[in-house]
């Protein structure tokens, strides 16, 4: 007998038919001899539908209040689906994050789980019981305010029960069958991994996959928690998302996957003085205005006047923001020009295979100078190459590169497998 | 300065519109120097609609889930209602139940109140922000599960804080301006009434007056605390209700109003025997089914053979249930026959004043006699007579007992404020 953590996202769960139908699959893996805790996000876009409210309301909602609403809508998930479940004959239970003992940080609507205490969740199980959970939500350990865990926390919250109790496997459902080589709507003849290493899906998750959300797979490799990547609306087994890649066996290392991103914009400072802390300046600035940046490069200086240039990129959603800082800061700085650009793509490939396998970096090149494809700006880390093209050719360069590295398999991908759940 | 305790009905909240009036109208009373708790029932018609949900994944949610799911509701306006006062610059911070220490019994579905323990809330008002506080629900001190205290419970709560919290007033807002001397509807030049006692506010919300629930009248008037019953669409004071009927100068003792109600129906057991027993068994298999029967009689008996007639009237939404009942029933009581009547209503006249004014009951039948309407069962209280007659006479007869005993004014009510919120 296994104990089971299944989270259902919330496309999973939008219609009372939606609804029946994951009960019956709760109910399900619960008589075929294991115990089962599920975690719900809320019902299809109940979410967005609480922030329209809010934002009508008020202009800036205070972040307490804002949890206090939107944890209304995992409430009505997991008690929606224990009703079905109980319908079906079973026992289920339903428990609010502070119920079930997710215990957080008190920073409001991104709060980071510190401890789980789920002692009422492991009585329940004992009688036989199947378990709901809110996903998402949790409590503050000092002021006992509710929380939330920011967009994605309910696969979060899944991973971090999964590891207090212990159990055997969490099962993430959406309706994204597994991890798949690329995004089949870009790439007909990705395939769908049986297998994949922690450090390879956090790689994926890094450059744009958003099958897992990053913080999950983080804590569920930290806590040594499997996870596994299903559709609620198949029986397919999915991708296992287990192990390090250090215990692959070495021959059967390989290259993982190809991921697109069009979600950055590049933003490039012109004649910057190119000296120690001018940089600096510009990052701090972003840092403060909580504006992440992901790759970065800065030109050799110039041998005349003694500047360079910066270029990074960021979420375009903070493109204007960053922007309107930068401008301010360009008048001091004394910097030539500050260029925005959202016409940009990223493209990357990951694998473990990449570590003991020399020349990747020259095929991926040589991929994309056979497709025409520019490269903009490269970024490497040990399992993975990403580089900054236009995003006119972000598709046609991640099919050169699938074909390259022999990713796809000799049919075409049926399902959609997507980014975004 | 004052602590006052205001609860919003569904229908002051039903849009963000609706949600921003009602927050102008709690910061107005706190910048009068007042310190203000809020409870907020769920917006418009948010708790049918998660009914309606329920029943599409469960013919029969069990309660403990249905609690958890409806609770939603009352987070949802109570955390709105919080960031749209913020937005007018005021402190808010929105309680659950149990974080307001609403403490119940178990029953799911119709908790009664056992202790309320507003420790967070007086911490904060101490702090001079404005309370809000959900509604319609607690938690079980036992088992520490969301429990809900049945329909109209949010009033119950907020006489409930109203009373822990020592407060002055708890004022009732909804779209009804205040408690009649007839339904305006009915009856075009009834009064608003400026006060009334709780033994007539008892008596009205007993007779069919929905204006208050009877539950909330109940627990103020045992705690003293003064309600009253205002609109949230205007600045009428509404109407108080405090004191006992006792307080009142002899010599302004008078007649509160008239009452209408078309929820009851009417049944007949014809030919019961008239020994000790029979009637008892009858009424307890009516109890054991949770059926409230209001008005009772039973005729003389009948010297031929024995036997007697039993009349009593219970909701016409128990009807068929009572009748299927009855129906077992007769034939192992050989009774004659059991009949069911739904076209009847029920007309009350409720006052303080009929205590020490004689002839009330004769100026009240000669009205009914003078209307030409036929009387079918009385029932009287020391402050109220009740009668039972065709449904289709119901309004005539208001009219004509609020004429008799000159409780209307001389222009015509102008605010709809009918049964009903």
């Amino acid at each position: 007998m296994a104990l089971i953590v299944q989270k259902y996202g919330g496309s999973s769960l939008e219609s009372a038919e939606r609804i029946r139908n994951v009960a019956e699959r709760i109910v399900a893996t619960k008589k075929k001899g294991n115990d089962v805790v599920v975690v719900c996000s809320a019902m299809g876009d109940t979410t967005d539908e609480l922030l329209d409210l809010a934002s009508e309301v008020s202009p800036v909602p205070p972040a307490r209040e804002l949890d206090m609403l939107l944890t209304a809508g995992e409430r009505i998930s997991n008690a929606l689906v224990a009703m079905a479940i109980d319908s079906l004959g079973a026992k289920a239970q339903s428990f609010t994050g502070s119920q079930a003992g997710v215990l957080t940080t008190e920073r409001h609507g991104d709060a980071r789980i510190v401890d789980v205490t789920p002692g009422r969740v492991r009585e329940a199980l004992d009688k036989g019981h199947i378990c709901l959970v809110a996903g998402f939500q949790g409590v503050n350990k000092e002021t006992r305010d509710v929380t939330t865990l920011g967009r994605g926390g309910s696969d979060t919250t899944a991973v971090a029960l999964a590891a207090a109790l212990n159990a055997d496997v969490c099962e993430i459902y959406s309706d994204v069958d597994g991890v798949y080589t690329a995004d089949p709507r870009i790439v007909p003849n990705a395939q769908k991994l049986d297998k994949i290493s922690f450090e390879e899906m956090l790689e994926l998750a890094a450059v744009g996959s958003k099958i897992l959300v990053l913080r999950s797979v983080e804590y569920a490799r930290a806590c040594g928690v499997p996870m596994r990547v299903r559709s609620s609306y198949s029986n397919d087994p999915g991708t296992l998302v287990a192990g390090s890649m250090e215990d692959i066996p070495v021959e059967e290392v390989v290259l993982t996957g190809v991921a697109t991103d069009k979600s950055e914009a590049k933003i490039t400072v012109l004649g910057i003085p190119d000296t120690p802390g001018k940089a600096a300046n510009v990052f701090r600035a972003l840092a403060d205005a909580e504006i992440n940046i992901d790759m970065v490069l800065q030109n050799v200086s110039s041998l005349e006047d003694g500047t360079t240039d910066i270029t990074f990129t960021c979420p375009r959603n903070d493109g204007p923001r960053a922007m309107e800082l930068l401008r301010k800061l360009q008048r001091d700085g004394n910097w030539k020009n500050v260029l925005y650009d959202d016409q940009i793509g990223k493209v990357s490939l990951i694998g473990a295979g990449m570590k003991s396998h020399p020349g990747v970096t020259a095929d991926f090149t040589e991929a994309l100078r056979d497709a025409n494809v520019n490269m903009e700006l490269i970024s490497t880390s040990e399992i993975r190459i990403s580089v900054l093209i236009r995003e006119e050719h972000l598709d046609k360069a991640a099919r050169a590169l699938h074909e390259k590295f022999g990713l796809g398999g000799d049919k075409v991908a049926k399902v959609y497998a997507g980014t975004g759940r």
